[in-house]
């Protein structure tokens, strides 16, 4: 399935008072990973893909993060992401950050397609991802 | 006019590895203490009155802060809030931050009153503030 | 064991362009729950408290979060926190978002108990949790 | 003097509920981009200047920012960032970001050189910069 290396940097203002990453900060690099994905499978910008589906996001129903080894301001973090899996409606996500070559961080997500409801504009349901997308995001990786 | 004092918590998740306050995490601050300012005033949710009043809402077009002593996590401050100025179609906020009853931080913003601008709905423009709503942010301070 | 229940409210700054809460901004929430449980627990601010026991603090080596129902800007939410394992230098908490009674979030988190390592002080070390600390962690829920 | 520009992009998580970058944001990227004119300026990381110079860092003690085009996500931008003026303790600092050529945002910083409080471990002090960080940051600007 599809694969995609985001690198970003840790920051000052990501870190706490004992000099790490503070650890919901891995969550902000992780959505914007899975951005990331998104925008090279379907060959566009977020902005531009939510209005092609005519959709309203992928939000996150479960997520599950592991930390091996904290990561500082100044590090330069590499995370390789990739679907793991691809169902009527959601789909499952991998993370592994890496510094230095070594792992620091793993991110596991599981989102939904959603639209707003027709019924209550309030409220989002889930809706199967168009066929198209399901294809472009289950592709072999690209070198 | 109008003023409000809202009290809220420094976090070790808004402190840098200084082990102070990250001084952007002062501007969160600030931009609840405005909407709870706009709550008080109009006797609603923010949700609600952007309905009520069919507007996008009141983004900052210039702020400035003043940072006269750290604050760190744990500590309890308070915000006073007021309307210093109202335009036509823009106002002026300033923010007090006091930290065990000394001044830590001053902050101080304009803002415009915006909708979706009708020709571009990706565009946004300035509009004149109703004038309920100009007559309750220039009330008398409540006790 | 040890339970607390934080309020908070969600805002405008922690809400996305989908008008819900961006999910990072849950373990914001989630942390500071667990600094509540833990200054309930030990009677004292998490600033004393990394002083009393000298040590670096709890940083998390995994976490999950189920996201149930979307929350928004106004919301008032209900984080109960429980202590459900204490080990000997990890223990485990979770973490009920309720708004208005209906379960919007759930937070699971491994945490241990870390020193600077004295061997290299960029390091962090696990260390044993002082007995007197598992002994309030571990305390029968207060009413 | 020494300038730098520093090129990010607007993510979906810095966005609020009227789809464009929520004002904050812009600090915690005008806080990146002094560190990295910082880093260009010295030579080294942040991490290690800290150390090297042995101090604590450079917090604000003012700051100003004007907004005057919303940015969104996705969005690319650049910052130019530029010292002003150099005194003895303090130093300005003025951020240009522009997306797609045109000026979104400009921000702008007084800053202090401080030390940890010999005589008083939790505070700060300012003090001098050193000579010869103040003859990196006054250099002609580099090409």
């Amino acid at each position: 399935m599809l694969s995609n290396t985001y690198r970003t940097r840790i920051e000052w203002g990501d870190c706490d008072p004992a000099g790490i990453i503070f650890y919901a900060r891995y969550f902000d690099i992780f959505d914007i990973s899975t951005t990331m994905l998104f925008e090279r499978a379907l060959g566009m910008k977020k902005i531009a893909y939510l209005k092609a589906y005519d959709f309203l996001g992928h939000p996150l129903v479960a997520t599950r993060g592991r930390f091996l080894r904290p990561t500082r301001f100044g590090d330069e973090v590499e995370i390789e992401t990739a679907v793991v899996a691809c169902g009527r409606s959601s789909f499952k996500i991998e993370h592994k950050l890496t510094f230095a070559g070594a792992l620091a961080a793993q991110g596991y997500e599981t989102r939904v397609w959603v639209v707003r409801d027709p019924a209550n504009p309030k409220k989002m349901k889930a809706q199967p991802i168009p066929a198209e997308v399901v294809a472009k995001l289950t592709q072999a990786p690209v070198a």
